[in-house]
């Protein structure tokens, strides 16, 4: 059901400039904010000590818009057989599996081909070499390009008319707007309402951080 | 009209693996090759001279698909205020105003801002410097970043059902696809049928030099 109270959960969660007009409950008008993801990396505590010492703990930097997830000070470069990146950064907290998310752009820098899924979905993905403070990390087959998609909660995609696992239409920007086709939507309670994309794509739609974007049909 | 020859003269413009069928005769069926820009400059006379010595004159390299026009051997490096870009492509032949085209991905290393604009239209656009190997050439208001457009001709703006300066959408890509909106398309009888998009295009899309993409309604 869609309520005022919903509907002020969902305004609070949009910048103020971007809200939504309360008198706009067709789900098609709900904005959804974005999240331009640059390229980061999540750690497992094993690699965590690889690359910055015996017993390391990341230091939170900066919450980021999902429950529970940081920005951590740490970096790492990462270098690839053509070339390296320095000052990629290492998202907490820690996770069973280490993962490496970077834009095509990257992989062109790189010197890789890492394929296009949604997280934790690695098999047969790219290799890369972290490098830390205290040492590296060789990363086999753990390395993608994130398959762009919706955070929602079972509220959120009941208000949509979505539900997890299914691939819906984003309209995007203005000037050099677009449709991103095959976005995948994730329900869980404990996710907060984004759509999350990479640099290549926040450029080709002309969209930044935070700017809201559409479900269309 | 659409006729046999018109459509044969399509096709052998499109790769062999993504050749229309001949059966296809409605337009939004018509496949359109992308040519996917990388950064470049076009020079003038003066600048090629200021970056690369009195009475020099560009090498091409190798032909590009519009009629004319050449990568030359000739590169220069692109400096802004954080960053600078190595081996940026000269195209020729020589133009009457020097146009530097970058992506933005490219603005962000650059420190600087191009504004999204049709090609030579360069009021309050971006500066930069540009570096060659016998001098420099300090670029003011002649930075954009290339608005996405499709070259036809006539006859192909007549097979397409679409006109010059007219503003189309544009399918692209498979499991990233996309639909572009915003497309110009530019008709004159000296163009190739393609579709001109920059990196962080192509990359958002999934999609390569080459390849096919459709006009949809």
């Amino acid at each position: 059901m869609i309520n005022a109270a919903l509907m002020d959960q969902i305004q609070q969660r949009l910048p103020a400039s971007q809200n939504v007009s309360r008198f706009e409950t067709h789900s098609a008008a709900m904005g959804i904010p974005t999240g331009v993801s640059n390229r980061h990396v999540h750690l497992s505590q094993a690699d965590i000590e690889a690359l910055f010492g015996q017993g390391y703990q990341l230091t939170p930097l900066k919450e980021l818009r999902q429950p529970g997830q940081f920005a951590a000070k740490e970096c790492v470069m990462v270098v690839g057989p053509k070339g390296s990146i320095n000052k990629v950064r290492v998202l907490g907290p820690a996770r069973p599996e280490t993962q490496l998310e970077v834009s095509k752009a990257d992989c062109y820098a790189l010197g890789i081909k890492a394929p296009v899924r949604e997280s934790g979905d690695l098999y047969q993905s790219a290799d890369a070499l972290l490098v830390g403070t205290a040492g590296h990390a060789n990363l086999q087959s753990k390395v993608i390009c994130a398959q762009r998609h919706i955070h929602m909660t079972p509220q959120d995609a009941q208000m949509l008319g979505v539900e997890n696992g299914q691939k819906v239409r984003v309209s995007a920007g203005q000037q050099c707007g677009l449709v991103f086709e095959q976005v995948v939507v994730r329900v869980d309670s404990r996710y907060a309402l984004e759509f999350h994309i990479d640099t290549d794509e926040a450029n080709a739609a002309g969209i930044r951080n935070g700017e809201a974007v559409y479900i269309v049909e």
